[in-house]
């Protein structure tokens, strides 16, 4: 039994607000239950240095928590001065998955920048996030091809991301934080519409898992993969 | 004539949105027509190294903008590893006005830190947050004496804060953006509920002020700030 | 009754000594008693990046206090890796003070860089800074034209800075140290030789005061500001 | 056919020289074929702060690479003034994985740090690092039975890791850094000697990859770790 | 011939101005020629971490140059977030040699730091430095006497230091600015009232040097630093 | 009598390496005793700015302990997000030392960096890179021939270096920890083939040391470093 009474396979809530804010190219509100996070998308013309000469575009992406999203305070980063691990870790996975779903070369000498900041956490906020910012990154491909930035799209694919795990010895999907947090095993899965894989990992946070339980895990992420990209687009339509 | 058509002294549709998120011991969203600030008050017990054995209390405050708050995206802090100078004269203003208007030795041993943090940036960012932070901080105080921390009110009265200016040769109050970038004169005032000054801080961004322009600017900021008061209240009731 | 018997609107003696150090374009030792305040004037070609292009020049700033120019030692902020709040506060106000002194378009793609090093801490550091920065910068200007770099004077009006407070109850100017530490209101005024505002900054730092105390206050720092311009004048005749 | 005409699960020269340098309590030089790297495992008498008085001990680890460790020199993050977020992210999977194999309550209140550094990188630093952890831990496990810091034996099993990947369209193991620069999908499994699963990190670098492909690849990771664990073991003979 | 027209031993006019500044309990300007650095030493009970608990005390340097001291303007090493190589390198010189001169069991468990701001550079500031420093040291010891923290004279001899070096092919002695910027050989002596060394430091800059060379720079220095040591002790008489 | 029944004027044994690891232009393993450091040299085409323009080359030196090379764990620079004092001094002494021993005119635009990585600390560690590192730039300048990047060679002498001091009133040679750390008089002698001095370094660690002592020491160093430089040579041979 979960907390939330959920069934196993049973994702929370997902809604995606569009136009949250009113200054990005992209701004999307992503909710699963009361994980919220914040998604917005910028356009500008040029790529970094690494990436100059080359006519493809470049996609990043920085995540961060608001200080109170959590239960207790978390520091800020910008008055410690430097950004923790697991930020930076996070940050890389959102932007590795997203470059994942655009062919760069026909993004133009052009970079999008996702920001993710989590205004309320309870658990999973890496895959809400990479979830809305697909979204926002469309709604900023959509600005690019009005302003005639670019003639063609480049999103291969939609993608999305779910967070699923071994609870009290059960195979479960989108955990929340109070499952999270006594997980033996936490897995997150990022897959295109098209069911293929574009990230795994997972990790076990106490017993080591079976090879059984990794294909378990898979499908059942497989599954609710599929329920948030029908969430996306219906957003978009 | 301002761009928005509201008369000389007429502020923005101020809102308090408290409870907004569901962690923070006082969480409001506070709206200024088209800036949005998000306050939080976290409480914890003890205090900072140097005010340790006085049997008083503390509070401070954090104020960051989400990167794309504003027009073109700001670069975020946390990334290039430090906060900037408006970053700290902000946070540090908040964070006096609202310890004026404590009694930090009703508070205890205990801190109250408040975050602002800017989800959409249209003006007047700082006079909003420490808006909001006062009500952030009244739900904090509620908190604490529910659960025993403080036996009296620290609080000694509501405090607001407002943007006045000269913009086109006329004292304004309440500028957005638009007027902000232009104005010859930006002043923020921050006010009790009682008709006294916390803060005042004039700035001649173009030409030079005259004393009866500042005795002008100041009289607005009275009128626009008892306004806010009321709303406050309103909100609180 | 004030500790050195000084009436409540007489500043302390008041000196500038020009060429203080041999090789900054502008040089100047700034005392106000027992404050001690070492301001250079810096002059090289060519502009910060989000100037370039404008024909127009900048002037900068940047503030500190020796470790050892205080009661008990404050630790150096090179070593600590970063500046303090206080000091970004105090060199973005002095350097914003500069430029609204200054027709920056007749300043050709120049930048002027102020240093304010405190010698020798006794209250008003940076209302002394901006006074002996505003000498230094006439001396830095003079020399510009000695060498063709300019052809006319950007130079507005002279400016000059004090503090004044509520002490003991009572309005005064020019607070030293032991003045300071315990007044109720302390304001930071910055004014032209022309008698109009460039910065008012009013902090309640005990109990908030009235809009009579503000105009008791900014009458109080306008007679003294004068008598420092004066002071600026003789130094540079 | 592989660049070292290697098939497709033959994995290279896998050596651990143990005591490699004097000072360490556990010291491994790891050699697979070309990637070398030193691990060493410092034992020290307690915990970090928020581990304290819970009666158990800590396992940490930090990754560097040597800046010519690499093929054209790579900068120095000390000389930068932070570690980059690829370092961040191993030296963070080093630890979470050598922590799972550790029964923490038998290590008493102590804290072993292992550092993985460089030598010379051809490719699977991160996971040789994990393998050549495991035995240099063993070494300081060790030596703490024989000062007599611990009782009995906290490693739970040992542990070993390696890289595969998708080349050219085949499932590979123990890719070099020419494959690896080139390779589809790139994972890295961590895995007991019982066959179970601690880790499993897959990315899509170039197309996503199917579940058939995810099943191929950790079979094949099975196969090879079973080989390396025989190899430490003989180490540790 | 040299610029100044001294001859090759000859010093520049060297003076210590004692209690140049009010708040330090040693306060010491040395004047070496133009090259002027402001010495102050503070007096702060307690030792740090590292000597905590041996009953000795403790004696650190910080060293920098104000931005304008120099020709061009430094950057500020505070604004740039740390301190240079060079920087470090002298301060951990000033206060190795002072420690030398030192009996820190004599101390008891106080520390005195001594920071040395050069005002103004023309050559030899690391020099003058630990020459003024030792001034503002003996300054601070009597203020511990006085003050009953200390019982003996912890000082066990005075010591200066000089720059000397190889110019166009001649050993002279106290290197100005013009001089030091071609030498083909700088070397700093630090010696003690007794003739006896305490740090030597040579470094070819052109052209290595001889073994008999250096014998005719170090004879060369112990003439100049006794002349220093005389105006010391004239200078604390 | 030494703890290792050297005699006073015996260096431990010397072995240089080359070819060390693969990537490095030029890589040594400079063993001295139970000291050992990895000297790797990478040539790059390109001066850093401050050189541009003139047609000469640079030669720059980075140094680091891996955390265990030393008795107890010395924690990472890059974790702690700054180079000590101690780091950046050597590095400044390695660079400058091989500066001097080329014509930097003869090298073109190219750099050379060293890195210096000490894997096993016992004392002399700065001498031994240096020594280490000249081995290192003669196999880099060699390669940079072969690549057609220069036509003459830049090497003006070889250098190599030795530590000195007085340990229990004994001049000694090339000190292991045991007798560094207790030595009363430590020095460090950098030297061409030719027998010229490139730099000393001589520091008084207890008691000073009189002008014979600079002379014995220095000559016990002359003595040690020609031993060094004939193991050099037959290395390179």
């Amino acid at each position: 039994m979960r907390p939330s009474e959920r069934t196993s396979n049973q994702i929370r809530p997902v809604t995606f607000t569009r136009s949250y804010t009113m200054h990005a190219e992209g701004s999307v509100l992503v909710e699963f239950g009361n994980t919220k996070v914040l998604c917005t998308a910028t356009v500008e013309s040029g790529v970094p240095r690494f990436m100059k000469g080359q006519g493809k575009g470049w996609v990043t992406a920085e995540y961060s928590m608001l200080p109170r999203s959590t239960h207790t305070r978390c520091g800020r980063e910008a008055a410690r001065g430097k950004q923790g691990g697991r930020t930076m870790e996070i940050q890389r996975l959102i932007a590795r998955s997203l470059r994942a779903a655009i062919d760069l070369s026909a993004l133009g000498e052009n970079t999008i920048t996702i920001d993710c900041d989590v205004i309320q956490a309870d658990g999973g906020t890496r895959t809400a996030s990479i979830s809305g910012a697909c979204v926002a990154l469309v709604d900023a491909l959509t600005h690019m091809r009005n302003k005639g930035m670019i003639n063609s799209n480049p999103l291969k694919y939609m993608i999305a991301a779910i967070s699923v795990g071994i609870y009290k010895g059960e195979a479960i999907s989108d955990l929340e934080y109070i499952e999270d947090s006594v997980a033996e095993t936490d897995m997150n899965v990022i897959m295109t519409e098209t069911g293929k894989l574009i990230e795994v990992q997972g990790t076990a946070e106490g017993e080591p898992f079976s090879f059984e339980e990794l294909d378990t895990l898979t499908g059942l992420a497989k599954h609710s993969i599929l329920e948030i990209i029908d969430a996306q687009k219906q957003a978009l339509a």
